[in-house]
Formats: C-alpha cells, sequence, structure tokens
C-alpha cells in the first residue's frame, strides 16, 4: 500500500472516530446510529464495518482515544522538580477537560450497566493519571492507606473537573493549586502515628 | 386487590430486582438475559414484563433501588452537632459500601455510553449525600469554589471506597476520621484570601 494510500486511510479512521466520539458524546448508546455516522462521513456502512467490526467496537475505540489524548497531555517534563511535576500534571488535566470537554464526558459519565471493558480503560487512566503525576514524586513509598487516599483524591480530581466545567468557580490555576494542596494534605494523613 | 395479594406482588418485585442487581453488577448490560432472570425467578418472562416494561426500565430501577438504600443508610440524627452528622454520614456511607458491595458497584462503575438516566441517578445520589452530611452543616454558607471542592470531595469518598473494597486497606471508623478531615480541609481552602 503507497504511503499516501495510507495516510488516507488514518485521515479517514480519525474523521470517523471524532464523529463517533461526538455522537458517543451527546447520545445514549442505543441513540447512537451507524448508519448515521455512515452518512455523516460519507462513506458506507460496510467501510465503517471495515474499521471497526462493531458498535460497541467503535465506541470502545473513541474512549481509548479519549483516555490517550488526555495522557499525552499531562505527562509532565521529568526534569522537573516532584512537586513542581505533580502541578503541571494537574493543570494540564484541568485544561485538557476544559478544551475537550465532550470527550472528557465520554470517559467519565455513567452509561449503562456494569461494563469490565469500559472500566479497564477508564481505572487505566487513572492508574496512569496518579504514575505520571505522582510516582516520580514517590508513589513506590506509599503504603497501602496513603494509596486509598491518593486513589480518592484522582476521584476528587474527576468530581472537581465536572463541576469546574459547568460552573467555572475559579481559574484553573488557583484550582490547581488547591487540588495539589488537598493531594499534599492527603498523603500526609496517611503517615502512620508513631 | 387483597392485601395477601399486594404483598405477594409486592414480594415478587423485590425478589425480581435482588436477582436483576446480581445480574448487572457482574455482567454487562448486553450479557444479563431477561430469560434468564424469568426462569430464575420461577416466572414467565411476560410477568417479568409486567413488572419492567423492557430491560432498560428494570436496569434503572435497579441502579434507582441501589441509591435509595444507600441514601436511607446515610440519614444522620438531626439533633446530632454538625461535625457530629457529617461523621455519621460518611461513616453510614462506608458500612452501606461495605455490606453491600455488589449494589454499590451497579451503581458507580462504568458502564457503555453516556446516559442521561443513569448519570442523573447517580448524581442526584451525589447531591443527597451532600445535603445529608452537609447542608445542615451549614452548606448553603458555601461559596461556588467551597462548592466544587466538596463536589470533589465526594468524588474522593467514591474513590477512596472502591479502593478500600478491594484493599481494606484501613479500618472503617480510621478511613471516615481521614475522610472527614479533608473535607474540612477542602472547606478551609475554599476560603477567600484577605
Amino acid at each position: 500500500m503507497s504511503r499516501r494510500k495510507r495516510l488516507e486511510l488514518d485521515e479517514r479512521r480519525a474523521q470517523l472516530l471524532s464523529l463517533a466520539l461526538a455522537a458517543f458524546s451527546t447520545k445514549s448508546y442505543d441513540d447512537v446510529s451507524i448508519d448515521e455516522l455512515a452518512q455523516a462521513a460519507g462513506v458506507s456502512k460496510g467501510l465503517l464495518y471495515h474499521y471497526f467490526p462493531s458498535k460497541r467496537d467503535l465506541y470502545l475505540t473513541t474512549v481509548r482515544e479519549a483516555a490517550e489524548q488526555l495522557m499525552a497531555r499531562i505527562v509532565p517534563d521529568p526534569s522537573l522538580g516532584p512537586l513542581e511535576q505533580v502541578s503541571r500534571g494537574v493543570d494540564a488535566y484541568l485544561l485538557y477537560v476544559h478544551d475537550n470537554a465532550d470527550a472528557y464526558l465520554s470517559l467519565m459519565q455513567s452509561g449503562i450497566g456494569r461494563d469490565q471493558e469500559v472500566y479497564a480503560i477508564v481505572e487505566h487512566t487513572r492508574h496512569e493519571f496518579v504514575n505520571v503525576v505522582f510516582e516520580r514524586a514517590g508513589q513506590a513509598l506509599l503504603n497501602p492507606l496513603q494509596r486509598t487516599l491518593v486513589r480518592g483524591w484522582v476521584g476528587m480530581v474527576e468530581a472537581a473537573s465536572l463541576d469546574w466545567l459547568k460552573t467555572e468557580s475559579v481559574g484553573r490555576e488557583e484550582l490547581t493549586r488547591l487540588l495539589v494542596k488537598t493531594l499534599l494534605y492527603s498523603v500526609q494523613l496517611g503517615i502512620p502515628k508513631k
């Protein structure tokens, strides 16, 4: 296959994913129509199924893409100090949420049923987030209680993000600063008393 | 309809919901079979559809039930002091999570797609949780930034609960104490600087 042909295929795939992301972000799973997506992209249903064998596969791919986009944005410069890396990671997370509200909502909002595959993608992203913003700052040293609290803090970042998207209650820098302070406080709470 | 007949119907409905909850807690939405549920309950598929007109309706009812069970457990005694109410609410929340892991996972874990109805139930529960454990302690007085942080803290309670279910990293009383401390810290962080 020629390089140009491959590029065309990649572009077509990216276009389909972008349309799918918009559809799954705004409608329930049942209400998303593969026919409509193919029509909007100007491709046959057969070609769409060539890229994505099933509606479920298309959905899971859009969630995975949203997760990868988020992760790509929040990897901080490893030459910075640990605390600075945490701050940059949180700030980049909030910036992603702000600039990609639809994708973020797709990733984080509740869907129907309990779904191990969807959950695995979201959990993996949470885990990576902790790794990226925190492992370099010493996650290996955390005790189990501190891990529970840090895992809880990731939930706080997610829930605060969702509220902040709606209310714009505070500037991004200030919210970053307060979330990082809460992380440090939580880690310190988990230190065993002598 | 006689009182006894009504009781029988209520019991039947409760039995169906309990079976449905177990099924939706452990399988993906697509994998839950209405035929199997009817068979396990010893009723016809027609009777099941008499109670719950569609699979989606049955699913939403189980989620709603789980949310109501949770809320019923965490309403603290209004005669207690505000801080004591918060502590009791968080403790009851963790106790519910521990005793009803399947129902809690149904309520909180990711399903497929983005679903406004499911999301509305979960969000309503979060809102009620804040009201119950916090409004009496002065939520009306919170500024928008404090609300974002308290909403974030609810996400922390959820995420920490899910980790704690798996790891049992700490006793329930101690986790309650630390979560309440984090709440107070977050509220204080949101006070505007003079």
